[in-house]
C-alpha cells in the first residue's frame, strides 16, 4: 500500500513516521504542478494532505485519476472561515456570532451584528493566529480592514470562553468512525502551546462528537478530522475545523494504543479503524522559535520530537510530549514563552 | 548529525525510525564496496551497523576516515563464537564447556572436554540457529561435521538451562552506561519468538551488568550491546553477545520512556544517555514466516510492525508488541508457531 501525501512538513513527516510499522510506503510531494504531483503519485492507492490550502482545482483534476480522502468539499469549506461557519450553523452547532466581511462598508454594517469586541479575519489562509485583527471600538475599522490587506474577510463576535478544546475524529468509507478523548488546549500569541489529553467530561465529549458525526455525514468524510471548540461552561462554541492531522493531536502518538497519524493512515486506506485507548494523561508543549536545552535527566518522562527546522521567532520547531507531570521542566519551558 | 548504517534491514530502518524525532539524519548502506559506503557516507559524523558480520577489513579501512562504533575489536570478537567464549572465559564471565574444532580428530578431542549431549556450531556466520548441530552419542560426529560443512566450528557443552535472558545496555564515548531490565526470552528452531520485560530478578541484573561492564572496559565500548545468557537457578551461563541493538529489544519502543534505537544513536554521537524506565511490562512476539490476520479489536494493545518483507518459512516478518497481557490474541498466534 501507498499514500501519496502533499505537503512536506512535519504532519506529513509524522504520517510517514507512522505508516514504517503498518509496511505502508508514503511519498511527501511539496509541489504545486499537476504533471509532477501525478508522475510522482502515479503508483499511490489514495492522496492525502496535511494542509488544508491546497488548490481545489488541482485536487479535482487529481481526483480524476486517483482517490482523494478527504473529498475535496471538506477542503473547500475548511480553506474558508465563512464556508466553515455558515456550514456550522446550517447543522445547528453554535458558532461566535459572524458576517461577511468584503468592503469597509460591510466591516461597518458588520460591527451591528457581532457587536464589539470583535475579530476580524481572512476568510483564508489565516493560520496560528495570522491574518486577524481584533476590533474593540468602531473607530478601529479602517485600521483593522486596512491592516488585513481589504481581503475577502469575516467578522467573529469575541467569545469570552473558559478555554479551548479540540475533538480528533476519524472516520473510514466502510462507515467506522473513531473519537480520541477532548484534549485541553492553550494558546498564546495564536499559537497552540500546550495541549492536555484527556479533558475529561462525557457532556462535552458527547456534544463535539455529534457535531463531528454531522460533519462527517455531510461530507461523506474519510480522513482525521480535527474541530476546535471554545468551552463557555456547559456549551460549545465552534471554532474551526482541520480536514487533516492536527498539532493538538501529536500526544497521541505516546498517549494512546494508535496516534492520530496511524488512525488517519487507516481510514484514508479503508483498514479497520482501531479504538483509540488512552494509555496515561498526557500534554504536549510546542516548541515555538528556539529549541530548549535539555538535561539527561529532564528526558525521564518526556519524548522530543525536533523536525530540523532552523530556529527563527514563532515557527514551530519540534514538541515535547510528556507522560508523567514533570512540573519543573513544564515550568522551566513555560517561563520562555 | 548524521549517521551512516551499515546494513538496511529491519534494525537499520528501526534505528531511522528512532533518529525521525530527534532530527537525526541516516543513511542505510547496503554495499560491500568501500568506494561506494565512502561515497555514501561522506557526510556522517559517525558509522554503526546493524549486523556483526561485516568485513573487518573494510571497517578498518573506513576508520582512517571517519569515526565507527562500536569498534572493531567488539565486531571482531563477536564475529566469532571462539573468540567470544574464550573472551568470556578470560573476564571470569561464566560459559558452557567449550573446545575448538578444526578437524574431525578436534572434534573427538573435544567431546571429551564438553561431554555430550553438545552442539558443534560453526564459529562465524551462524544466526537464528542456523550452523549448529546438536551431538547426543559419539557415532554422530563425523556426520555433524559434515553437515555443518567441515569448516572451523566450537564445540559447546549442552546447558539443561531453564530458560534464557537477554541483557541489552549502552555506553556512549563520555562513559556513561545504561542498562535495561534483563529481558525473558523464548526460543523455537533457533529463532527468538517472544521477549518479555523486564524479568525482574535483582541479583541476576546485577551479575548481567557486572559482565557486560567487564566488556564495555574491554573494548572501551560505544553503543548498544546485547548479552544473550542461559539461566540455571541463580547462575548465568554466556551465550553470545551482539554488538548492535537486538530483536529481544524491540519491545523497549513502546515499553520504555527510551528505545534502544534511540540509546543506540544516542551512545554512538556521544550525546547524553537517558536512564530507561519502564512503563509497564512488556511482550514481543516475533512474525516469522506468515504474518497473521488480526481483526481490528485485536489490535487493542497491542503494536503490530511490519517490515515489508514477502513471506518465507522462518524469516522474521515483523513483530507485535503487547502492552497488556491479551492472551486470547497470544494463544492463537503461539498455536501457530
Amino acid at each position: 500500500m501507498k499514500v501519496g501525501i502533499l505537503g512536506a512538513g512535519q504532519l506529513a513527516q509524522l504520517l510517514t513516521h507512522a505508516a514504517y510499522p503498518l509496511g505502508i510506503k508514503t511519498i511527501c510531494v511539496n509541489e504545486t504542478d499537476y504533471e509532477s504531483i501525478a508522475v510522482q503519485t502515479k503508483d499511490c492507492d489514495v492522496i492525502t494532505l496535511e494542509n488544508e490550502n491546497v488548490d481545489v482545482a488541482l485536487l479535482a483534476q487529481l481526483q480524476k485519476h486517483v482517490t482523494i480522502y478527504p473529498g475535496i468539499e471538506a477542503v473547500k469549506v475548511a480553506q474558508d472561515r465563512l464556508f466553515e461557519k455558515t456550514l456550522f450553523q446550517s447543522l445547528n452547532i453554535p458558532t461566535p456570532a459572524f458576517a461577511e466581511v468584503s468592503t469597509l462598508a460591510d466591516l461597518e454594517k458588520a460591527i451591528q451584528i457581532t457587536r464589539l469586541p470583535a475579530i476580524l479575519k481572512t476568510r483564508r489562509l489565516g493560520y496560528d493566529g495570522k491574518g486577524q485583527v481584533v476590533i474593540c471600538q468602531k473607530a478601529e475599522a479602517a485600521t483593522a480592514w486596512d491592516t488585513i490587506g481589504k481581503v475577502p474577510a469575516i467578522l467573529e463576535g469575541f467569545v469570552a470562553f473558559d478555554f479551548e478544546v479540540s475533538l480528533i475524529g476519524a472516520r473510514n468509507p466502510a462507515g467506522e468512525k473513531v473519537f480520541y478523548p477532548l484534549s485541553k488546549n492553550t494558546h498564546r500569541e495564536g499559537i497552540l502551546r500546550i495541549a492536555e489529553s484527556p479533558y475529561d467530561n462525557s457532556h462535552l465529549q458527547q456534544l463535539a462528537e455529534k457535531f463531528m458525526t454531522a460533519l462527517f455525514e455531510k461530507f461523506d468524510y474519510v480522513g482525521v478530522l480535527a474541530f476546535e471548540f471554545f468551552v463557555k461552561g456547559n456549551e460549545l462554541i465552534a471554532n474551526e475545523i482541520a480536514p487533516r492531522v492536527h498539532n493538538s493531536g501529536h500526544l497521541t502518538i505516546e498517549g494512546f494504543n494508535v496516534s492520530q497519524f496511524e488512525t488517519h493512515l487507516r481510514s484514508v486506506l479503508n483498514l479497520p479503524l482501531v479504538q483509540p485507548i488512552l494509555r496515561t494523561p498526557t500534554l504536549m508543549y510546542n516548541i515555538i522559535g528556539t529549541f530548549p536545552h535539555l538535561s539527561s535527566e529532564e528526558y525521564k518522562h518526556i519524548h522530543v520530537y525536533n523536525y530540523g527546522k532552523s530556529e527563527r521567532p514563532k515557527r514551530k520547531l519540534g514538541h515535547i510530549t510528556f507522560l508523567q507531570e514533570d512540573n519543573l521542566l513544564l515550568q522551566k519551558l513555560k517561563a520562555n514563552y
